[in-house]
């Protein structure tokens, strides 16, 4: 849920804190035992792009001052998904993440299960530190919703009868759920009104829901050499995306059979036909548009917001995914 | 960490509120998406031995009144746990618990470890419900310390230099430290006195590994018919119990060093000689003294806690558990 080429924003506003998540992340791998510490340690400092994180002092700076909770939450949401990449990881077999060996590469399935756990239940018991126990309650519901999504995800494999609503609420589950928690939560802390906390989850739901559209777009017309994976692995996975269910609506029935076909029993030349079929087609089009389209409604949360350079910083991460998105050429 | 044959102890005293945590228990799965009840439904119908539930309660019971916190509590370590299991069958490849199919025997690997997840992050969502963060803090400690405590096992499988106080520390985390928080937080839950809050965590925390002895001592020395599985699983699975860090201590060099060629590289009949041999030196009897030992120490702890029928029921699980580990003819 989190391979892409690194989404770059202009993060220069909240640099300082960034950096102090950072640290405190890499300080939590001293809260192990000294055994399962090292472990830890290289599954935090994996150097992604720290988006969740971000997500969540820009929304505790928009709606007033980014204070130590807004770090915790910080920490704890970047430490949840650490969580989910390493238990990903050896669901796909991945050896590689960011170029990096993957834990189970490194140390096997059964570290790598219990890394994962160790991630997960750290988070979570950082999470009860809050005094406010909505706090950590949206987080669990949120943590609980990451796997639930997963979970769907892997039982629909290969499903061609997965509808557009089912992949929405995959997605939403998977990856939108953390977004959406980072944004309403940061402003949570900060005892936003209830509309501002409200449109700022809907934001977050809205562009995590984008930013896995562009994810899916990337497997199928993305650049292999930026992209730094092969393309077709979704498909190969048996994860029908965006694009694929577009393309399965747009065909007649004879040429559906022959998708499915493809779908469920496709070579490697099958595969990449298929993607560039869904390109072709204008299928992958058709899913940037969705996607944008989407952006455009998250930033329209925004205006509820009080206008001020965090605020702006939100927007700003819009324009940049909704670059990305539309720089494909398909 | 849990497939010992029945521990049976006669628990009529609560049994109405253990059908509660039963029913609450079911009613868990209903709180998931649709798609993924199924697997939490087919998980927690387990047919445990409910065991720290019944702690939680008894703990209760002992210092006031059984609140419906305790039996939230009871829920939530009792989820915890059952997540522990479904990923201790991924980690050692098990068809079969408590004779019926485990979950990655019934739908593969990969949702087994999202399901884990699923019902490890549910209980910490639920446990954020107290009033008292204390307990929910708690409860996500304990977790945290079943996890690492699995990890350091799963590290050290066949790693001839664990002492017996490494030993120690792997299953008071792994399996003590949820005996633990279901004693520490039945009294927390009643405010109870410091020193009897304190008192019966150490209980939890001595029955814990008392029994986790037990368990190892059944994998050498047990009935395989009633235990219902292999004997030496243990060993095949290179995890060094107390019987045999004995053997090895009171074992001369030489044969130490042959004994330690059969960890690492025996045979069946090897394995099978090996733990007949821990039975032959008195090895396995002393592992046993061990344990009788420790309950005893448990049974020490009550004397702090007011005098009622519940805390004689935690002192006739001691007695249950002593007499079992009492009847294997070593």
């Amino acid at each position: 849920m989190d391979k892409t080429q690194a989404l770059k924003v202009p993060f220069e506003l909240i640099n300082a804190q960034l950096y102090s998540v950072e640290e405190r992340i890499r300080q939590q791998a001293r809260a192990f035992d000294p055994a399962v510490e090292g472990y830890v340690a290289y599954a935090v400092e994996s150097h992604g792009k720290r988006l969740r994180p971000a997500l969540a002092l820009l929304a505790g700076g928009a709606t007033g001052n980014i204070c130590p909770s807004h770090l915790d939450l910080a920490v704890i949401l970047e430490l949840i998904h650490a969580a989910t990449l390493v238990h990903d990881d050896i669901l796909d077999g991945a050896d590689k993440r960011r170029g990096q060996p993957t834990a189970n590469a490194k140390w096997g399935n059964a570290i790598s299960v219990l890394l994962g756990d160790c991630l997960f239940a750290h988070a979570l018991k950082l999470s009860t530190s809050f005094p406010n126990g909505e706090i950590s309650r949206r987080i669990a519901h949120a943590a609980s919703e990451v796997c639930s999504g997963e979970i769907i995800q892997t039982q629909r494999r290969f499903d061609l009868k997965l509808s557009v609503p089912d992949y929405y609420k995959i997605i939403e589950m998977k990856t939108a759920a953390l977004f959406a928690a980072a944004c309403e939560l940061g402003a949570l802390i900060n005892e936003a009104a209830p509309e501002v906390i409200d449109a700022l989850r809907i934001f977050g739901l809205q562009l995590g829901t984008a930013y896995q559209i562009y994810d899916d777009v990337l497997d199928l017309a993305g650049d292999e050499a930026k992209a730094g994976k092969t393309l077709g692995s979704d498909l190969r996975k048996g994860k029908l995306t965006l694009p694929i269910l577009h393309l399965l609506q747009i065909s007649d029935e004879a040429e559906r059979h022959r998708l499915s076909e493809i779908i469920l029993n496709g070579d490697e030349a099958d595969i990449l036909a298929l993607a560039e079929k869904a390109i072709a087609a204008g299928a992958v089009k058709s899913a940037i548009a969705t996607g944008r389209k989407m952006l455009r409604e998250a930033e329209g949360r925004l205006q509820i917001v009080p206008e001020n350079k965090y605020r702006d910083a939100l927007g700003g991460l819009v324009t940049t995914l909704d670059r990305m998105i539309g720089q494909f050429t398909v």
